[in-house]
């Protein structure tokens, strides 16, 4: 099946909704984009991975509670949707502020989406650092 | 959409498929099960990402002519289906011989698959060390 390309749009808004969530630290916004059910799935760079949303989201606000500045300046790779399922992957280039410290890094990520009555939501993100 | 048992069943055997592939270091076993387009994304462990499946198939060709034997040992962690497309995150637990040199390491990988008119094909392989 080809992409539509409203379809390609919406999910990238859907990822930039997701980096949004994540640069404001906003644990609202970060139930709101991703799916809340037992198949998602969470790899962040240099962690195990975390599967169920329970856990994701204790990771969130960890990571949230420990952040005081989080930017991303996103770079595409490829976006695509077949049906009711899309993927994204891009470069996260970070610029954070983490426990008090300074920091500029790359991180490279594939976040799998699924359509819902409300929109995209976000179940696997796979992020790795970029080297 | 809920997954179907027998695709979920189909995307299993087509993940081991293409393990298979690479466990073999055969090129033409890797052409089969993947997606030979210009969506197609590789990230192996490492890596900067490959985009398209020509430059994506040279370097799989450069890591079986440099390897003398890769097992693979795959722990699922998800596999998942929505319509013709579906993921699996899994732990590649790998034996190799690489240019004369065994090593056991363990790689994360998160592969999306899009289904064509012969089967499920490897669209996005985002592979990192796990740590």
């Amino acid at each position: 099946m080809l992409s539509d390309h409203s379809d390609i749009e919406s999910l990238r808004q859907a990822n930039e909704t997701f980096y949004e969530a994540f640069g404001s630290l906003d644990i609202d916004k970060m139930d709101a984009i991703c799916e809340i059910s037992g198949r998602a799935l969470c790899i962040h760079p240099g962690w195990r991975p975390l599967s169920g949303w329970d856990q994701i989201r204790v990771s969130w606000q960890g990571i949230f509670e420990n952040a005081s500045l989080m930017h991303f300046n996103i770079q595409y790779l490829a976006i695509d949707t077949d049906g009711d399922c899309g993927w994204v992957t891009c470069v996260e280039n970070i610029t954070s502020v983490l426990q008090g410290r300074a920091n500029n890094f790359g991180v490279i990520a594939t976040n799998v989406f699924c359509r819902s009555d409300s929109g995209w939501k976000l179940v696997v993100h796979h992020a790795s650092p970029n080297i």
